[in-house]
């Protein structure tokens, strides 16, 4: 059989976080936290087992969990979203990802991506026989080059997918990035795919600028997030798109026949607990102080940290310790110091290797204790 | 923007559910039960989650409820699925059927496709670029025509969707026909999806004749099943597909950036409980006996119900208590008699209208009495 993704193998997540296991490393690879989410969301769920709550939620999403995201959308970023017609539950950000590609990406047409980027994209453009079209971000600080989207920017350019707080670099995007893309969709008909699963994660004082908060940018976006991070539950899959009626048509056509719907007793107890705002508004103090931790206790080591400002990644580069390339170092890394990262080539269409890895600090103080004790040592 | 499904609409499912809701009708529409799950499957979950089971499940799957379906399906078919290489967990069994054809069908490659059919199908066969050849099963019957398959099968066929037991008219494939699907095997190289999510749902003394207990068959073959159907938690959203090692490589390459994974909390807990064999192994009798309910308690009615040997669905004639098409048949019925069904016609591409729709008897027996009393005064 002829695979149609010829060019893909295992994610690197799985891949880093067999290793791990494998060699009993400690896992700073993969983004998810090694502690728990708020007690109350368990029970929560186990309350909506009791109710009865076991069988098919509505494609579109609970309407009750769609209504809160509209409400804290609207606080958040003044956008306000129509729960019937404009937001969507799906199985994890992943799946709004997907979705939306499929939704507009026709066969031939040009999409553009900022490079790193997560590696879902590019498969997802590819399975629908579109064009990834490809944009460096500038090293080492992670900022888009806007003349260098503009020269790659086409009248036949569908989608321009975007990320901030951007995976796996941690930059954040400022208001002049904002600004700058609404320039350009005054020239070109290009719409958005706008990753912001980090938009409760941005440090410094900083805020996240979310395409929702131009009126301009918003009404051609599908914007994506997920409970998945900000929750501490990444394992339960559960993300969302926002879209205007008319893209979120055509979203949740492809939606229908993906998963058709989400785990029900999962949407219920998020949409009891998304009243608490006091989880997400505490959210950056409590990733900054992990991160500050991290680069504090890594002082003495050989890495040398990259800026971060927001995600809970941590990028560094190792060439004082060794010249081997990133994804061989990695490996090393995990099998003979015992901490597992990932190598940040594998988010660049020809395996750019810069020397630069990734850590998740979405870890407990001990655990970033114990992987910087062996970082150290290096 | 230019829809790429401008044939799709809301499918049926949600549609009939919204309509029923939105007149107090009984809902025999949609395919899910209105009483719940094995209570102790709720606690594993609670359990799961109090263990801290809340992150990323591994892409295929979590290990263990791998392993225990691959014990399931050894035991039921005698066949023997390799865990690591060959079982796939998937957002239910709509995304391993999406993954499947998503990771095989090749833009202009053709795929048969028997109708009626589930209504995800052909859209996914759509969106890679496939093109649908359709085989009418037999009416009123809905055995499969054998010459019409060989007659439509080419060299180009990629792939061949099977469903059995078949959804939505409850006929159950015979030995002979994996027999005869055995022989077109030899003569040509297409691929098989078999959708077995009705497994445990065979009446009257037959058995299910999955494809996986035929070597010649299985070696080529993804096969799609669910626990949603099985444990009365369709709104979990967990299934799996099983299929050879050198077809799960493909499928995975999909799925991961489809979902990537699926609920945590929910797989540990299925894992759990799946040792309970005794669930699955009375569930033919459970639901043979709310059929033969049903049928006895629509004896006084007009409706003329067709034979049904599996599923949780049963088909019936109304013509003498209607001339509309079926659509609009439906839709009446739901207002003006207070019963949600579903028109088979919207299963066919070209809407062929029989005069017969479907009903759901996955429901109490105070459920099924309330719909009869209703349905009897047409
Ligand atoms: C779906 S696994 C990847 C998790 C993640 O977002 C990351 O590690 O970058
Ligand atoms: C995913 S909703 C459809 C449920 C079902 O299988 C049916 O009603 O046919």
């Amino acid at each position: 059989i002829q695979s149609k993704l010829p060019s893909v193998s295992t994610t690197i997540f799985s891949t880093m976080s067999q290793l791990a296991q494998q060699y009993g490393a400690i896992n700073l690879s993969q983004g998810f936290p090694d502690f728990d989410c708020p007690p109350e969301l368990m029970d929560l769920v186990s309350e909506a087992m009791r109710a009865g709550f076991n069988q098919y939620a509505p494609s579109p999403g609970l309407p009750l969990l769609r209504q809160k995201i509209s409400q804290k959308t609207q606080q958040l970023y003044g956008h306000s979203a129509n729960p019937d017609t404009e937001i969507t539950v799906t199985s994890g950000a992943t799946e709004a990802l997907f979705s939306a590609i499929a939704a507009v990406v026709q066969p031939g047409d040009e999409v553009l991506v900022l490079e790193p980027c997560y590696d879902s994209y590019v498969p997802a453009i590819e399975l629908s026989g579109g064009v990834p079209v490809f944009v460096p971000l500038q090293f080492p600080g992670f900022r888009v080059d806007w003349q260098q989207v503009e020269a790659k920017l086409t009248q036949k350019t569908r989608l321009f997918i975007i990320n901030s707080p951007h995976n796996p670099s941690g930059a954040v995007w400022q208001k002049e990035d904002l600004d700058a893309l609404t320039t350009l969709t005054q020239q070109y008909p290009f719409l958005i795919l706008s990753d912001e699963v980090y938009e409760h994660m941005v440090f410094d004082g900083q805020s996240h600028h979310s395409v929702l908060t131009v009126p301009a940018l918003a009404e051609r976006s599908f914007v994506v997030s997920s409970f998945g991070k900000t929750y501490h539950t990444t394992g339960w899959k559960v993300g969302y798109c926002i879209a205007p009626a008319a893209l979120t048509t055509e979203f949740r056509k492809v939606h229908q026949y993906l998963t058709f719907s989400t785990a029900t007793p999962l949407q219920h107890a998020i949409a009891a607990y998304l009243d608490n705002q006091e989880h997400y508004l505490t959210l950056p103090a409590f990733y900054q102080q992990k991160r500050d931790l991290f680069a504090s206790l890594l002082q003495p080591s050989k890495f040398e940290l990259l800026p971060c400002t927001g995600t809970y990644f941590q990028l560094a580069r190792y060439r004082q310790i060794s010249d081997l390339p990133d994804v061989e170092f990695s490996q090393w890394l995990t099998k003979e110091a015992g901490v597992a990262v990932i190598p940040i080539s594998v988010f660049y269409h020809q395996n750019l290797d810069q020397g630069v890895i990734r850590f998740c600090f979405a870890k407990k103080e001990e655990t970033l204790r114990a992987a910087a004790e062996r970082l150290n040592q290096l």
